[in-house]
């Protein structure tokens, strides 16, 4: 399916699932939705903490259609979540009755695809083949502050086969728009995770270790986690693993 | 003299000349304030036209010194400009009487340390060997808008030896926070203008064209222009060659 008709079936609610998977080669973002007086401030904070959150689109305040999609942003994903001071209260499946003339919403990179494309070159990815969630971890490594936003930096978790790491590297550094390479390799104890067992978020994929190194990349969860820890009255950002689905061609398979 | 000691002259009020030609080696910025309520659309704007906006650093609401400088953005330039509802007032060395809290300031790569690397390379520069300023020229290339910040991109134009030409986008590529390669080389009439001697801002200098090709950059006058038509209240600018000297090494330089 085409991303524009991918998104009317989120519009018409005849889906809600996750998009993992879905319009392959067509590039996924995480949204996150804030009022106006924030919007400086998270700007300047995605700014500063180009991996964690590798900006694909800023809207002006009130503007509900990207340059990246032909869509619109209170409809056409396939699930929301909504945050009141901080905390999440519920999950939705349209935001029209949420929106304000004075929202800003901000469209940052997403792992899904860096993930296609290195299975596709062949690479092993332990949390795909168990069919689990990608395992995330709360790190030690600190975050530019900008404003209210500040934080440590979320990384996600890929095993990958040491013959393989180079190749991984190299690849997800072709994805600059989604995080680019690992921001650490080896052992998680320098990053300031005690187990890969009890990851943050997801679910372990650890596996055997021995064949295996640990390969941490800047993940998306970052910015939300951040903005949400800023307390703003409101935050929409989409549910976990439910993008906006852009009609932006992946790069990497931009040629093929 | 080092930049930390440049900067206080400036601040002492012993010197408030341009800054062309001085603490060679360092990088200069230009310097744009806004009141809070511009910030993020100007942020935007500057992040939509990367080659007129090179960002080197943004300050929060009211802080004084720049991470890529220590020194204090109220004093520390030679002179300075104040607009007022889009208009140029006045011209002053020092902003204390008009700071406010909601001042934010932003500073932009700037192409005085480029043109150094030039000249280095042995590229010949006419309005240098004419001892003129470099000419200036509006142009029909549209900038993306943000907010309430648009209008056409401002180009430098620095009329080179055709067989320098090739040296000199090489060279001016590697200041991708001072403009980088050129928008344009050749044809003024492709962008829009329609006598080279004829320069919206700065000195004609063209000289023997049959020799020479006209090459064109992006401008840092750009997001001063596209700033005063948005008509703020009140905007504090650097006044024209009288930047900002910042602590960050020349990356030309940096390794030699």
């Amino acid at each position: 399916m085409e991303p524009k008709q991918q998104r009317l079936m989120f519009r018409q609610q005849k889906q809600s699932e996750t998009t993992s998977g879905l319009c392959d080669n067509y590039q996924q973002a995480n949204m996150v939705v804030l009022p106006k007086d924030y919007a400086f401030a998270f700007l300047l904070f995605c700014m500063r903490n180009p991996k964690s959150c590798p900006l694909m689109d800023v809207l002006e305040p009130g503007e509900v259609t990207p340059a990246i999609a032909d869509a619109d942003v209170r409809s056409d994903l396939p699930k929301y979540r909504i945050y009141r001071d901080g905390e999440w209260t519920e999950d939705v499946l349209d935001i029209h009755a949420y929106w304000r003339d004075d929202f800003v919403t901000f469209l940052i990179g997403c792992s899904f695809t860096f993930e296609k494309a290195l299975s596709d070159a062949g690479i092993s990815l332990l949390h795909q083949e168990l069919n689990r969630v990608v395992p995330m971890y709360k790190t030690t490594i600190s975050l530019a502050q900008a404003g209210m936003f500040e934080g440590n930096m979320v990384v996600s978790m890929r095993a990958i086969k040491h013959e393989q790491v180079d190749k991984a590297v190299r690849i997800s550094g072709e994805f600059t728009h989604a995080h680019g390479r690992p921001v650490h390799i080896g052992d998680p104890e320098a990053i300031g995770i005690s187990s890969l067992m009890e990851p943050d978020y997801g679910e372990p994929a650890v596996g055997e270790t021995q064949e295996r190194t640990p390969v941490f990349w800047a993940c998306g969860v970052t910015p939300q986690n951040a903005a949400a820890q800023a307390k703003a009255p409101i935050m929409i950002t989409h549910a976990p693993g439910h993008m906006l689905i852009t009609d932006e061609r992946d790069p990497y398979y931009a040629n093929s």
